[in-house]
């Protein structure tokens, strides 16, 4: 199932990064939605690579050619596939590649697990590029979450040690919608310095993402294995480069007492709400109501122009890897969309699960 | 699947605090491996209540009773089901509790998934409790990971801020068998001083677990959503109070160039090593070969003596709610063998889907 | 996953023949419904041996006692799970089969598979015992479908070639209820004789049962992987001695022209019927709403007294095999009951996916 | 899940029959395997319509397009999927179906279940259209097996009551590659006279197909709901019109005497064989190292010419319906393949998962 993600609604995700296509199949959407295709793509272009000067200059049009599951627009209920045709692939970039593993990367261990059979090219299946199909599917449950009136949306936290504003509900999707997805435009200035400066250096900066889902009843989300957490946490540590995931206050949490953590309840009219959110709207691993609040460790982009150490795996010396081609110096803009659309799919598997989404047909 | 985890060994939980009794069954484990009791009544008599001052008095003696799956001793590849009778339940303590929702506990969000039905002494299927069949099903585990000379060792990172020396291959062996398990001593008695403090005062503290699992080759575990990261999230978020989780560096990868980050690899001999470890021992989701080390972030134990504000559910109005009962300050030193479980159940599915531990029999 | 069934209702059996018991956990079975312990018994005493002359003289009370998921005799939402002690246990008539493999049992490939650890005491895990635990979770699924309208009912519907009358939607309640569950009392005394004339030969006969679920609303159920045929069959066939199964009219449509096996619409009132029902109440794997019918094929009981020939695997020798002990000459009678509660789980696993049923609480 | 088959080698199938395209992707397949392009043609040819006179004159070609998982002829372990896109595509047959319900189609269960969203045009997500991804996933796997020295091998075992002579293993390898594949060509031509005469007369035939998987090791498959009965029946019930499943003797047996029907085990060499295989093959659930055999009932075409009875879904009036377009008399033929390749998915899963083929790389 390495591929596969959800319960009831089913994705599973093929391609790799130099292969002819890259796509998806999501089983289990609902029939009867009439999905957005410019929304879609306004989503996929937050991902798409070579927009700016920190993203790599590969440029792919990123549009998923849908193969099955609308009907004039409309989903049908049959699964929804698209293909996003690789366009813009030089092998000769990854040649040096073959036999030296690039730290950081999962060369080494493809190298282990497939015997040498890997598709060496561009990462191959570990390519951050796989992560198109993860937003194109993504999208289609962010417009369906959105006709229920709930909302995701991520920023970037901090970059290199640089944060952003706190997170609120109100100023979260503003945020979002920006082209560098801040809450401050002035921490994002001191940001794409950072960013700009890794780059000037041969390196590159990791960062964190925050992401918020609004709007979520109570209820949603089961215990011990399929909570909120677990379900997230599955989707999220899908996108390569992430290396850690909290809810709430998270780590902070662990430095706090009882009584500073604990969210009392009040009554607001019929509705009971927490007047603080440190468990990130999950208690026992079921929607509290509350926003759902969840920030991932991205690491640093591993392909970095200075020099590293290696290792022949052919001829078992030690030695110096220079790495060439295009890459992020910070994938941490590009991959917000990303965590976006990992939480829309565990969100919508959840609420079709416990009937709030209906399965079948809208 | 809210209390089943694993692939091809599938873990089964149930029980509720109160109730007749607890239990598991583990579905997939290889015939053929001779169980030692006495390791695992040790193991469990790690998360064991009622040991010490800092956790809560109710005495239950948590000896699993096997009721299928081993025969004289031996494991015979049939589900491996146990049953802990409940013994010391004193149901009054929670009457109160019934229509006012605890903070930080899941008594509010149950009650709205299960619409009152659900089991309210104790925290019912919620309570931490539960992690007693956990932890006897990942002693197996950890037994079977140890005769293929696989340690899986965790050791309480920090307390309230206080925090533990850096771990090691060398020290963590040696710090988990310890009674109150650190691997400075020093920083383990300001720990308790932490935790001692916060029971006078009414409160309650939380901590970090780190966890490493050594000996495990490299190639074990898949790419995107059957990565090594999502299975132990997938198996760790089941442990109550965690609420975040890192690998390797972690959120501390978020502030590092890449080229800190990134692990050089070296040959040692005829293996590749890395000189460093900030990828957890894990890229692409699949095992490098380096110790697999993740930290879990423990939040406060959210049953306080000191009054708090909740809602009455059924009078809908607010109001103030004082927890009796018996309740750990901490509960992070009980919950140290419950991560390790998770990460033994983990770690082992992902071990018999590889083949490297043989399904069948061993 | 082998002794798991269900998607969101999720059924894990565990035990041997001779372990200390035999047990389940259902886990995803709605909160808030009251359990009728004794209809419970009642549907359990269909199963248990030891009631008459065809059946093993074995005696187990086999009264399941409940360990968790159930509050005041109504379930909570938490997994249900129940244990049936075994008591009646003859270690020493299996003895002599160790080393030889019985006939159309499991012993041979339980050896193979198991590396000899297989619990070789009564079949071990492959015993028709373990269908205990399949019925009484089944038995908490007939009930809810019960409450809901929908009526789970099966009939011998042939034993060595003796066959019942045609079932009718009209029929079959009552005939599910007699003791020994036919259509046609005189049909079933000629079933009886077969039964009775095999045993006094040391021999065993086969049957088939027939099953209908009466009730069910058109819609329920997938296309193609997840259709009520796969998940019916997927059910069924962990009823031992179960070799085939058909739905409506099964291999006989092989021999039909399409005009006579296609089922004519009709508009009744609002509801639309169909006049025939050569497919079962399925098109597409989808319920039609007209009475959901299958068959299933039990072969006869392998157990006979006649000597048979066999293999004796220590010593690599072809050898005859006698075995005494306590066997059924028919399981047919026994497993209607089995396969009612195969169906009734398959149907609930699909009502409550498909969100007929609620998934949380009633 | 709907769409989705196995459980380490992961089969997701997408499209509507007249889509942009119809494809699958499958996970878990081993690096390292070259794919016979050649004989993966020849396969699906088997499936292909067009062909003859009693199959639809609908014409494509049915050359999957792989989008990824093979480099240079070779699997790279990444999920290997492919695209058939449709070409011959006359929606204006479908017209007036599009508010009357074909009898013996998904038609009304589609309706009812997705709300009338579904894709109304040839069947949609429900057409027999869908198999060929079935086809060319399983060819992959019959390659693989292959590999391995297993061979699954079909015959059409009767038409309309027309039977086959009986299936030996030596018999079936050549049958299998007829272009009728019968064992008696007699048989055959009698078999299409039945078709031949249903076609002429507006009507369809029904039949059975026997599929055996030759080599196979003792070992392979898990009790209870993993049995490779259960595994077997889950892929075969995703081909339209199957009805029925058995395996070995199968519904025969019912017939029998325990005498008859158990198998004798003898030594041969060191190997254990069995003198008769009325288990087919499987002894609880596992293999018994004999042929694996099973049979599948196909219901006649439910297309037919001949004028029928339906109902107007839009008006709720009886009504009559004639069908038109394009169908095949007696699918029978074009089904054997399909049966071919949903006993090589759920034997290469088992053996996958067993650890037999090795998982990873070859």
């Amino acid at each position: 199932m390495s591929s596969t993600f959800g319960k009831i609604l089913r994705l599973s995700v093929f391609g790799q990064s130099h292969s002819a296509g890259i796509g998806f199949s999501l089983d289990g959407f609902p029939a009867g939605f009439p999905v957005d295709m410019e929304a879609l793509s306004a989503f996929m272009s937050r991902r798409a690579p070579g927009k700016n000067e920190y993203s790599t200059p590969r440029r792919e049009k990123d549009i998923p050619e849908f193969i099955s599951g609308i009907v004039d627009g409309v989903t049908c209920g049959a699964p929804i596939a698209a293909v996003i045709f690789n366009s813009d692939v030089k092998k000769n970039d990854y040649a040096n590649l073959k036999s030296v593993p690039r730290p950081g990367h999962a060369d080494f261990t493809a190298e282990i697990k497939y015997g040498g059979y890997q598709d060496k090219t561009g990462g191959g299946h570990f390519s951050g590029r796989l992560t198109a199909p993860i937003c194109a599917a993504g999208a289609l449950c962010i417009q369906l979450l959105k006709s229920r009136g709930i909302e995701v949306a991520a920023h970037i936290k901090a970059i290199h040690g640089v944060c952003d504003a706190p997170m609120s509900p109100e100023n979260i999707l503003s945020a979002r919608d920006k082209p560098f997805p801040v809450i401050s435009d002035e921490a994002g200035e001191d940001m794409r310095r950072e960013i700009a400066d890794a780059k000037s250096r041969g390196d590159s900066v990791g960062g964190i993402i925050e992401c918020a889902v609004l709007g979520l009843p109570p209820g949603v989300g089961d215990p011990m294995f399929d909570g909120m957490e677990n379900r997230i946490a599955g989707a999220a540590f899908a996108v390569p480069a992430i290396k850690g995931i909290e809810f709430g206050a998270g780590f902070g949490a662990a430095s706090m007492y009882g009584t500073e953590n604990n969210d009392p309840f009040y009554c607001d009219g019929t509705d009971v709400r927490t007047s603080t959110n440190n468990s990130g709207g999950i208690l026992g691993g079921i929607t509290t109501g509350m926003p759902l609040v969840f920030s991932c460790a991205v690491k640093p982009t591993p392909s970095v122009a200075t020099p590293q150490k290696s290792v022949d795996m052919v001829s078992g010396q030690n030695c110096n890897l220079e790495i060439h081609g295009r890459h992020d110096p910070c994938i941490v803009p590009r991959a917000v969309p990303c965590i976006e659309a990992a939480a829309a799919l565990a969100v919508t598997d959840a609420l079709i699960e416990c009937g709030i989404i209906a399965k079948g047909s809208i």
